[in-house]
């Protein structure tokens, strides 16, 4: 059974419970406390040098970093990892523009507003990262006015790695009554079987 | 044939050809210039609506965005991508760590540096890029001191995502002689047989 170190406030982190709850697959879970330094501690270091959640462990002492990597590996031989090499690359290509040019903006707006005292200096970031973030959410909702997954015609890894920080967006101050295809792209994600909630 | 719209001197468009001249593969390439804005003319959002370069034409019409999932595409049945689904996976583990903790400040202290005037706002920005960018670059000298590649016993698409902004490191004011088993690294990489050197 594998091992997720997390904690289940973090999107990166819900992704592997996301997916592992649609493969109907067990896993052990591990709280890790990002806000009191748990994944700075020397024995977290060890197994992730990184110093970051989620770490998965694949088995005792095999420990592999990366939320959309780990991703990526629990979904391999499922149908959420297609089997046709040019959508396996367009999946990889909405995963990395999650990390480049979705998550940066759209989960820190949401660690800001959430996590960090009202008078806290990095609030002065926040109309940058909603500029940055509203250009992530316009090219995710153009691209769903003509597909119903963002990858082929059924849910993928890709779907879930957006899903986690885009459906919480509004905590980080987007508004997303004006994207109505991410809307109803939430809403299908939600109508899976087995779709297990983010821990609020 | 594929094609390749990119500006020559981006690392991310250099991956592209640095991986298909390991492979001995012939395509073509587009000139576009990012500084002109020729990733934002209509033309151009009309293959790419992120407007970004490299851009990857598979076939006419077919596009593939984002270098690394260009990467994985162009590398799938070689050896650059491995077989194994563990060392699958910790080469997009690299690739992620790359486009999230690499990039964002290796590659932007060498555009503010090298494109952008010297008395232009975005210099402010480099104490904090050069100390998000070191620690990418220790946690990688620190992985190349037990291993010779990023994954595994050969050379990957994790060593080329990682090269081609990391070999010209120095260009954004990176010092990389503190880092030995990086140099060390970029040797073997510059050594592999059909290398070919980035436009300066």
């Amino acid at each position: 059974m594998v091992k997720i170190y997390g904690m289940a406030q973090s999107g990166n982190c819900y992704k592997l419970q996301l997916l592992l709850s649609f493969l109907q697959q067990k896993y052990e879970w591990q709280d890790i406390d990002i806000l009191s330094g748990e994944t700075q501690t020397p024995e977290f270091l060890k197994r992730n040098p990184a110093g970051k959640v989620p770490l998965l462990e694949i088995e005792s002492n095999t420990f592999l970093p990366e939320s959309n990597a780990a991703l990526f590996y629990l979904a391999n031989e499922s149908t959420f990892w297609p089997s046709d090499p040019l959508q396996q690359a367009n999946v990889l290509r909405w995963m990395f523009f999650e990390q480049y040019s979705h998550e940066p903006y759209i989960a820190v707006a949401r660690f800001i507003k959430r996590f960090l005292p009202k008078d806290h200096p990095r609030h002065s970031e926040l109309p940058e990262l909603h500029q940055k973030g509203s250009t992530a959410l316009k090219l995710m909702n153009q691209h769903l006015a003509d597909n119903v997954w963002f990858v082929g015609d059924t849910i993928s890894i890709a779907d879930i790695a957006l899903f986690a920080y885009t459906h919480v967006a509004a905590e980080g101050g987007f508004e997303l009554s004006q994207y109505l295809n991410i809307k109803n792209w939430i809403s299908q994600v939600q109508q899976q079987p087995h779709y297990t909630p983010m821990v609020l």
